[in-house]
C-alpha cells in the first residue's frame, strides 16, 4: 500500500527524531517544527489521517515571494553591469517549475513529503510548491536573514550553474523540437492569422496527433513560443509523474 | 520649459539640502544617497545632463521583489484564516500599475524624479516604476528589515484601506463598464468562439469605435475579463498622462 498513504503516522511520530531529520535538510536546528511540518504537507493528505497541521497552499504564496526576493538580490550582486533584462531572465530559469522540481529533489524534499496518491492522482508541481512552502516556513521561523542564508549557501551557491544557465536557451520552440527528436515524438507546428483585420496569430502544436499547446501572440513567432511554452510545461508534468519518489 | 528637463541641476546640487529632503521621504537617515538618486533617475534622463548616477531599472528589478515580499507577508499575517486564493488576490489589489502610481503620489515621490519628457513622451509606469526602484534602494541601503518597515508602517498601514481593498471588484469588465458609463464613452464588447472546433474564445472591446482590448479564453467570461483588463491597463496610462506633476 506504498500509493495509498505517505506513512504519516511514522513520519510525525518521535518528534526529536524528526526535529534531527528536519536539522539534516536545513542545516540548522529549526525552532518551531509544527510550520516545517504544514509546509510539508500536501492539502490531498489532510483528513485521510487526523493530522494537526494546516496544508501547505499559504506557506506556498509566502515563500514563492520570499524565494523570489532572494534570487533577485543574489542576481543584482552577482551581474553588477547586467540589465534588469538580463536579470528577469536568469530569475526564470531559476524559478522555473522545471529547475525547483531539480533543486528540490536535490535536497532530498521528497522524503519530507505528505500526500495522499488517491486524493491525487496528478502530482503536478508537487515538489515545487513543497520547495517554496519549505522557503516560507524558514522565514516564519527564522526570519529574512536565515531564508536568505539557506537558500544562497545551501541552493544556489550548491546546485545552481549559473554559467550553465547563462547559456540556457529560453526559446522554447527549440526546445520543444529537440524534446521530441530525442523522443522519437512526431511534432507539428500550425500557425495562422487569427483574422485578416487583426494582426494577432494563432500558434497550435501537436505532438503525436494530440493537441499539446495553443498560443495567441502580435507575431508568428511570439505565438509560437507561447504555444511551445505550453506544450513543455505539460510534457515538463507529464515528466514529474515518473520520477520514482520512494 | 518645465518640459523639458525635470531641474536635475537644482535638484541634485547641495548634498545636505538633499539629504534633508530624503530624510522626509524616508523617515530615516539615509546612509548611501546615491543610490537613492538611482531610483529616482529615469533612463530618459541619462546623458541629457551629466549626471554620474546610472538608471533605475535594476533597482527596479530587485525592488519589485522585495516589494512583492513584504506585502506577502504582511498579508500572511494579517489574514491568519485567509486561503491563498484570497491572499494572492489581495496582493494584485496592491501591486497594480494603478494602486502603486496611487501610493508614489501619495509620498511625494513624483517632487523626486528625474526624466526628460522629450526622450519620453509617454509617462507609463514612470511612478510605479519608480516607487519600486525606491523599495529596492532602501533594501540595498539599509536591508531587508528597514525596507519592510518602511513598507509596513509608511505604505501598507496608512495609506492602504483593506476594508476598501476587500470589497473592491476584480471584475474587470464590470469595472471597465463602470467607466465607460461615468466617462460617457461608448463601449461594445464583441465575444466569439475562435473556430468550430477549438473551445477557445475571442473577446474584443471597442471605445468610442476604437479597438481597445482584445482576451481569449476557455470561456466567454475568462475572455472578456482578459480583454476588459487589457482596455483598462490602457485607459490607466492615458489617466497617468493627465496627472499634474508639478
Amino acid at each position: 500500500m506504498r500509493d495509498l498513504v505517505r506513512s504519516i503516522r511514522n513520519k510525525f511520530s518521535g518528534k526529536n527524531h524528526y526535529k534531527k531529520k528536519l536539522q539534516k535538510l536545513l542545516g540548522f536546528k529549526p525552532g518551531n517544527v509544527n510550520v516545517y511540518m504544514q509546509a510539508f504537507t500536501h492539502r490531498s493528505a489532510i483528513g485521510v489521517k487526523k493530522t494537526k497541521v494546516e496544508n501547505n497552499e499559504r506557506l506556498e504564496f509566502l515563500g514563492d515571494s520570499i524565494l523570489d526576493a532572494i534570487i533577485s538580490d543574489y542576481l543584482f550582486t552577482k551581474y553588477p553591469d547586467a540589465d534588469e533584462g538580463f536579470l528577469t531572465n536568469m530569475r526564470s530559469k531559476i524559478v522555473n517549475g522545471k529547475k525547483l522540481t531539480e533543486l528540490a529533489i536535490h535536497i532530498n524534499l521528497p522524503e519530507y513529503l505528505l500526500f495522499n496518491i488517491q486524493n491525487f492522482p496528478n502530482r503536478n508541481n508537487l515538489y515545487e510548491d513543497s520547495f517554496e512552502a519549505l522557503i516560507g516556513a524558514i522565514y516564519i521561523d527564522k526570519g529574512y536573514e536565515k531564508a536568505e542564508k539557506f537558500v544562497k549557501s545551501k541552493i544556489l551557491a550548491k546546485l545552481v550553474d549559473f554559467k550553465e544557465l547563462e547559456n540556457t536557451d529560453l526559446n522554447f520552440k527549440s526546445q520543444l523540437i529537440e524534446w521530441a527528436q530525442k523522443n522519437k515524438v512526431k511534432i507539428e507546428f500550425s500557425t495562422l492569422k487569427h483574422d485578416q483585420d487583426d494582426k494577432i496569430f494563432v500558434s497550435k502544436i501537436k505532438l503525436n496527433n494530440k493537441n499539446y499547446g495553443i498560443g495567441f501572440g502580435a507575431s508568428k513567432k511570439q505565438a509560437e513560443q507561447k504555444a511551445a511554452k505550453e506544450a513543455l510545461d505539460k510534457i515538463e508534468n507529464e515528466w514529474q509523474e515518473e520520477i520514482e519518489i520512494e
